[in-house]
């Protein structure tokens, strides 16, 4: 048989010993050496001309045709050279991610950062409304090339979503373990409609990630969550779409939220590749953003910046923070967030639950809605011009990593008493309270 | 002063009785001389050779870059020549609304219907989560040019929306007027976040819609809902679109939900327009959709389609529905659907409830998660598959309406029971459920 991917042409690398690992044979992508994470890396002696290739990532965007699928609306594959350069297309499972708007922040909120040059990414307008299926489509695309039939993950409800949809894109069962009363309602149904199994469990994320490392490591369950490295991947097109957007010349800081660490791994990652082959002339710094109740690499950041990973603990006792999704004490991917933040000379930010619900509002009130996470990231860069770490002409990119319409709990309770419920069907009642 | 778009390019003319008026300084959307509805008109005597338009509608989709802000990114000003041409682009405000994805329908959505060549179209895939941002950034945009400094709408839910979003990002003041109790808890909040003053009356979307009337006609208030009719000059872009996709080969059928009628009049309008200037050789067939709740126009219809408007009567007592956003009774455009269902030699369908929520559960099994409403069209386009109205060869593009995350109450009555929450962190326990 013809394997779809060659171990010489895309591989698993440990970032701690080195040791290489066959990507479509691999089930627990954990080093079985030095227990270190695994890293996907590519042979790239055919890139060829890199003007070339960023005029065909330009053309592609006209690739809008019934003739070209889903792949070809996709912002993600759009990278494929890039992403997964060896990959048949024809185990491509695409919805169509990618390709989305990447706008300057509104007057209001400009004005609360203190910088206008603030950008944000909205990466919630996406298939299950959040950035997680820029990662899914490779992580689903590898895993139907390696023959998988059932996948699962532990969420904190995004990562279920998008499971659940380009599982059933693929037609593959797949299996969500969510912390009871820990996810949004939205959350909760979105993975059911696209029939995966729904299983909550009386405990935090970490708890569910620890079981659902049990599930991969003792019953051969196929993890869908971010320590298989092929969803980095795919959310590596986050810095290449900045990339592209900005003429090639990437912006002076990148502000994103950090739970598990997937989304701050792979924009430093996609940085670090489109350097190496002189897409761009220097990387972003990237500025990682934590709530107050689950700050573990933020907090450790800020004690001691220079001896990071021996000053970085799990964070075991979480705060209550409406930044649901980010509310991980032991993210999986700490390792890879620390190399990319000292990488890219970035810095680590905290912000307080009132300044991140405050933030959302604000971003609201200039017309885009964003899920408390982006808050995070939002005041993050606040408090971060604040302290002099980002000029205040320095060129912002905030990830909006999902809408917020799947949070819309939080924005009910900061709306409480707002909302005017008349008990009469009476124009001249409405016109009173407008002062007309 | 020099106004922004003169009369002699762009102007309002009754399609009752032909009358004539002003864009920007019309308040009323309602002809002083017949009550007829307006339709917006175009001088197109400067459009040129249609095959470079083509060219340059294409090679605007590689617009996506720093410099064009967020109307580079526009899927429904990327076609302005058709849509507004004479506004001067500093009165646009854009959101980057449109390009969305327009997908082949998964394998058991093809099985559920009974034909292989049906696709979709996400308008879910926009700023605020529904079709409605491709009507309020032109609606919007004209308010701007007008001088307009706050704008009001009843809605039920997902108008709401795009009107809080739309007046946050021009600055104005926006006001919505909803059904109690009859709107998505989600969509509630949605337009509270963009700073919308949001009152709720003890009615059904037509009490509201009387209400917002008199606070036009007595209080001067600006409308934003489909009666002023530059909301269904952006509409427009759903057909562009699925044509451009196509190769300007528009497909046999459009199935789409019928709430208000501002979608179906809008793609029966664009069609007209697209094979005036031979952008196309033939339009498409719209069947309109409606839930057995809300089925004003599709049961006049199928009572007697020759004679139409005089079988046509509002319902006016309406069932209840999970499709709440088109739960109603006397469609302000009315007039509009029965004139683009006939120029279309379309047809209307009704969906029972049973088949619409189904609808909605097969489509997410494919994994794409729609909205109720979205459901109509697809339980519409099988039943027209089932009754031979629609060949099982003939192409069908669906219209989704709005992401299901603004619906996720209906879909988790559906899922009622499906979700297994355990009492006890134990791998093995969830291993069990799994047959592991």
């Amino acid at each position: 048989m013809n394997p779809a991917l060659y171990i010489n042409q895309t591989w698993l690398q440990c970032m701690r010993c080195g040791k290489r690992a066959d990507i479509l044979a691999e089930r627990l992508f954990e080093c079985p050496d030095c227990g270190g994470l695994f890293d996907v890396e590519h042979d790239f002696s055919g890139i060829g001309d890199v003007s070339l290739l960023k005029e065909e990532f330009g053309a592609r965007m006209a690739d809008f045709n019934h003739m070209n699928g889903a792949v070809g609306q996709s912002g993600v594959w759009r990278y494929r050279e890039l992403i997964m350069p060896h990959l048949p297309k024809e185990h491509i499972v695409s919805l169509a991610e990618g390709n989305v708007p990447i706008l300057h922040a509104g007057k209001n909120l400009c004005r609360w950062i203190g910088n206008n040059n603030v950008w944000i990414i909205l990466e919630g307008m996406t298939p299950t409304g959040s950035f997680k299926d820029f990662g899914m489509t490779v992580l689903v695309s590898i895993a139907k090339a390696a023959g998988i039939r059932a996948i699962a993950c532990a969420s904190t409800g995004d990562t279920s979503g998008a499971v659940g949809a380009y599982a059933a894109a693929a037609g593959m069962t797949s299996v969500v373990v969510l912390p009871f009363g820990k996810v949004t309602p939205v959350q909760l149904v979105q993975s059911g409609i696209y029939g995966s199994i729904v299983i909550t469990l009386p405990g935090n994320f970490d708890a569910c990630m620890t079981v659902m490392k049990e599930l991969v490591t003792d019953y051969g369950v196929y993890p869908a969550n971010s320590l298989n490295p092929a969803r980095i991947e795919g959310h590596q097109a986050t810095a290449f779409q900045i990339a592209d957007f900005f003429d090639w010349e990437m912006p002076s800081w990148i502000a994103l939220p950090v739970g598990n660490g997937s989304d701050c791994s792979s924009v430093g990652k996609g940085m670090r590749l489109l350097k190496r082959f002189d897409f761009v002339p220097q990387t972003s710094r990237i500025l990682g953003c934590q709530s107050e109740a689950a700050c573990p690499l933020a907090s450790s950041w800020q004690k001691n910046a220079a001896a990071w990973a021996s000053s970085y603990h799990p964070m075991l006792k979480l705060g209550d923070t409406t930044a649901t999704a980010a509310r991980i004490g032991e993210p999986v991917s700490a390792s890879k967030v620390m190399r990319e933040i000292s990488a890219s000379n970035g810095a680590m930010q905290i912000a307080s639950e009132y300044e991140l619900n405050e933030g959302v509002a604000v971003c609201g009130s200039d017309g885009i809605f964003v899920c408390p996470q982006t808050g995070t990231a939002i005041a993050g860069a606040r408090n971060a011009v604040r302290n002099g770490t980002i000029g205040k002409d320095e060129t912002v990119v905030i990830v909006s990593t999902a809408t917020g319409l799947k949070f819309t709990e939080s924005a009910a309770r900061h709306l409480e008493g707002k909302i005017i419920n008349l008990d009469t069907v009476s124009t001249a009642a409405v016109a009173k309270i407008l002062h007309l």
